[in-house]
C-alpha cells in the first residue's frame, strides 16, 4: 500500500515503463441462459492470448461482499487503502464534471426540489426538471453572495447540480440540508463538529436567498444539498512511487481522481481511440500511464449484456496497439465489476492480469472470471496491486537485511 | 502469530515433535526455455510422494509484491510479523558471522573505503580489498579505545567488517557515515533522535582514530559506518509456544536468527547431511526442530538454474531419513523464493507443505509452485504459519468457549 513502510523503504527508480489499463465494470457473472460471463462470451483473442502469458488473479476493491462506488474502486488500484482514504460525494461529483477543487474548498452535491405553500417539500427531484429547464436557474443561483465565502453553482444534469464553497477554514461536517422524506420542510444546516457553525451559518444564508430567488418558479423552487466534502489529503502517487505518472482518460470524473493522487493529466479526446493515440505521442514523458476505459462499465449499468460483450471485443481490438509500446509492465484490471445481469456495480472480484518479461503465464486458457480464479496472484486486495506492479518493474528493492 | 491473544490462549503442551524444514531460496519461477521451475524441472521423488499426502499452499513472507530479506523471511516463517519486528544491518551482519551480540550491544556493517588527499571518498568499497589484506587492517582497528563503551571490530569477508559497541545506553538512532556517493567526505555521526548524542561522539572518535591510524594504508585508510541497530526484543519462540525448541543450522546467520527467537543452538557441521546426523542425536532433547537448508538459494542468486534444481534433488534424498524419525509434524517451507531466472531473491510466494497424521493429501501431483497453487492451505502469510503447524501437533486448544 502507498502509505506502507515497505513501499516507503524499497521504491527505487528505473526506466522502466508501466502501464495500468482500468477497464470500468470489468467482471461480470454469468447469464442465467448461457452460463459464462460477458467476458467468456466475448471473442478476445487479444486478450487471451496475453492471459496466457502473464500473471492472472482477481482483485477484491474493498472487502469482500462490498460493492464499490467509482472513488474506493479506483483509489484501492492506484495503491490507497479505499478504507483509509475517502472522497466524499460532493467532491466526487465535482470532480465527475471537471470543475476545480482546490485545497479547502468544499463541495455538496444539489438537487433542485418542490416546495407546496407550507414550504414543505413535495418532490425532493422537482419533477426530474430537464437539464434545459435547470440551465437558468443554475445561472440565478449564481447571482447568491455569501461574503467573505465564494458560492460556485455548476450544473451537472437535469435536476443535479455541484455547489463549490471557497473561502477560509469551511468545515465538511456540517448537516445536509435534506430530509430524505416529503411533507416536511428543507432542514437547517447545522454543525456537526465544534468549529462547523460558520461554514453552517454560510449555507444557511446561501439557501434563505436561493429560497427568495426561486420562489415564483413553478417547479424547482428550493435546492436540497448534502454530501459536503473537501478532497481528502492524499500521499503523492508519483512521489511515493518515483515515477512520473500520467493519467489519459476520456471521463472527467477519472482524470479527477487521478488529479487526487497528484498524477500528470495528459488532455485526450472523448473515445478510447483518442487515449490510444494520446499514449502513443506522449510515451516518452512519463513512466507510469493510467488509462481508463469507460464503456464497459456503461453497458453493464445498462444491463445490457450483449451491449458488454460487445464493448469487451472492442477493447480487444486495442491490446496489440498497446503491446506494440512494449511497456516493462502492461496491467488490465477492474475498479469493480459490473454484471450485465445486475444492471449495477457489485460485489465480485474483478479479473486482472499483469504481463511482464517475469510472467510467462499460468496455464490459464484466457482472460476472464473463471481463468483468472485458478491464477498465479490469486484473489488480492486491490490495495496491493501497485505493489506487484512495482516489482514486476524491478522498481521494488529488498524488504530487510 | 506469535504475540496474538489467540496463541497465548490456546497454547498447551504434549510430546508431539515437529520438525520445520526451511530450504533457503525454496520457490522459484519458470525458466522461459522449458516454461518449468526448478521445483518443477528437479527429480524429486521423495518431495513429491510426501507432498501427495501433505496439506499444500504457498506462503507469502511480508506482502504482495515485497521481497525479503533472510531476516524478514525468517522471522514470517517462526510466527513474528515482520513488519513488526525487524533485524537492523548491522546486527544481521553480526548474526551473520556468529559473533555475540548481547542486549544493548550496538552492531553497524562497516566497509573499509579509500580517501582522496583531501579527504574525499574515491572509492567506497576501498579496491574490493581482498580479506587477506584487510585482515591487518581489522586487527589495527582493534587497538582503538572509545571509553566508557568497549568497541570490537569483526572481520567478514574483503572491505566488509562488523563493528561492535557495547556500553551504557546506546542509542540505534544515529545517522550512517556513508554518503552514499563518491567525491565528498563521510559523514560525521549525529543523532536522529533525542538521546542519541554520546553515542554518536563515540562514533565520530571511533571513526577520528580510524583516519589516523589508517592514514598511511595504500588503499584502505578510512571507514563507513551503516545499519546501526541492536538485537530487537522478541516475544521468546519456546516461551510462547510452551516447546522446547532447537536450530540446526549450517550457516552461522541462521543459527543467529534461531538465537534471536530464543531457540538453543545445536553445534553441527558444515553441510546438510551433518545436520541430519546432529537431528538424529539429538531428537530426544528437543520438541521442534528448524532445520536449514542452504544451497537451493545460494545457486539461485548465482542465476545457475541447473545448480538449483540439483540442490533440490540433493535434498530430496535426505527426505526418507527425516520422516524415519516419525515427527508428528513435518513442515517444509521456504524463506522467500530466490528464482535462478532473477538470480536474486524475489517476491514471489512460496511452496508449502505440511504433513502430519491429519493431512491425507490435497489431490496435488508433487511439490512445486503450481501444485502448491491449488492446495488446501492456499495462499497465506507466512506470519500463520507457526499456527497451522501447532494444530496439527494437537498444540492449540480451542479458542473461546
Amino acid at each position: 500500500m502507498i502509505d506502507a513502510k515497505y513501499i516507503h523503504e524499497t521504491v527505487i527508480q528505473n526506466e522502466n515503463k508501466i502501464i495500468l489499463l482500468v477497464v470500468d465494470g470489468l467482471g461480470g457473472i454469468p447469464s442465467e441462459s448461457s452460463e459464462l460471463t460477458e467476458l467468456q462470451t466475448a471473442h478476445t483473442p487479444n486478450l487471451d492470448k496475453l492471459a496466457q502469458t502473464s500473471s492472472c488473479g482477481l482483485t477484491l476493491p474493498v472487502a469482500p461482499g462490498i460493492t464499490p462506488g467509482s472513488g474506493p474502486g479506483h483509489l484501492a488500484l492506484f495503491g490507497y487503502d479505499p478504507l483509509k482514504y475517502y472522497i466524499g460525494r460532493g467532491a466526487l461529483e465535482g470532480l465527475g464534471i471537471g470543475i476545480e477543487l482546490l485545497p479547502g474548498d468544499l463541495a455538496a452535491r444539489g438537487n433542485f426540489c418542490s416546495l407546496d405553500p407550507q414550504g414543505n417539500l413535495h418532490d425532493r427531484r422537482a419533477g426530474r426538471i430537464r437539464t434545459e429547464l435547470s440551465k437558468p436557474i443554475v445561472e440565478t443561483l449564481n447571482s447568491i453572495k455569501v461574503p467573505p465565502c465564494t458560492t460556485d453553482v455548476f450544473q451537472v444534469q437535469d435536476y443535479r447540480f455541484v455547489l463549490r464553497m471557497r473561502g477560509e477554514e469551511l468545515s465538511e461536517h456540517i448537516g445536509e440540508t435534506d430530509p430524505q422524506q416529503t411533507g416536511v420542510a428543507p432542514l437547517d444546516c447545522i454543525a456537526l463538529q465544534p468549529g462547523g457553525g460558520p461554514t453552517a451559518n454560510y449555507v444557511n444564508k446561501f439557501t434563505s436567498s436561493a429560497r427568495e430567488l426561486l420562489n415564483d418558479q413553478p417547479i424547482a423552487n428550493m435546492v436540497l444539498l448534502r454530501g459536503w466534502s473537501k478532497l481528502p489529503d492524499l500521499p503523492s502517487f508519483p512521489g511515493t512511487y518515483k515515477m512520473r505518472s500520467s493519467a489519459i482518460a476520456a471521463y472527467p470524473m477519472y482524470r479527477g481522481l487521478a488529479t487526487v493522487a497528484g498524477m500528470d493529466i495528459i488532455p485526450t479526446g472523448t473515445t478510447f481511440k483518442d487515449e490510444i493515440e494520446t499514449l502513443y505521442s506522449n510515451y516518452k514523458s512519463s513512466d507510469f500511464f493510467f488509462l481508463h476505459y469507460k464503456p464497459a462499465d456503461a453497458a453493464g449499468e445498462d444491463g445490457d449484456f450483449e451491449a458488454k460483450v460487445k464493448t469487451l471485443e472492442e477493447l480487444d481490438k486495442f491490446i496489440p496497439d498497446i503491446l506494440a509500446l512494449n511497456p516493462s509492465v502492461f496491467v488490465i484490471a477492474g475498479d469493480h465489476s459490473t454484471p450485465a445481469v445486475l444492471a449495477s456495480h457489485s460485489w465480485h472480484p474483478v479479473p486482472l492480469m499483469v504481463h511482464s518479461k517475469w510472467t510467462i503465464g499460468d496455464r490459464n486458457n484466457g482472460f476472464n472470471e473463471y481463468d483468472c480464479r485458478f491464477g498465479s496472484l490469486g484473489t488480492m486486495e486491490a490495495k496491493y496491486l501497485m505493489s506487484i506492479v512495482l516489482a514486476h518493474a524491478e522498481r521494488l528493492t529488498k524488504y530487510g537485511p
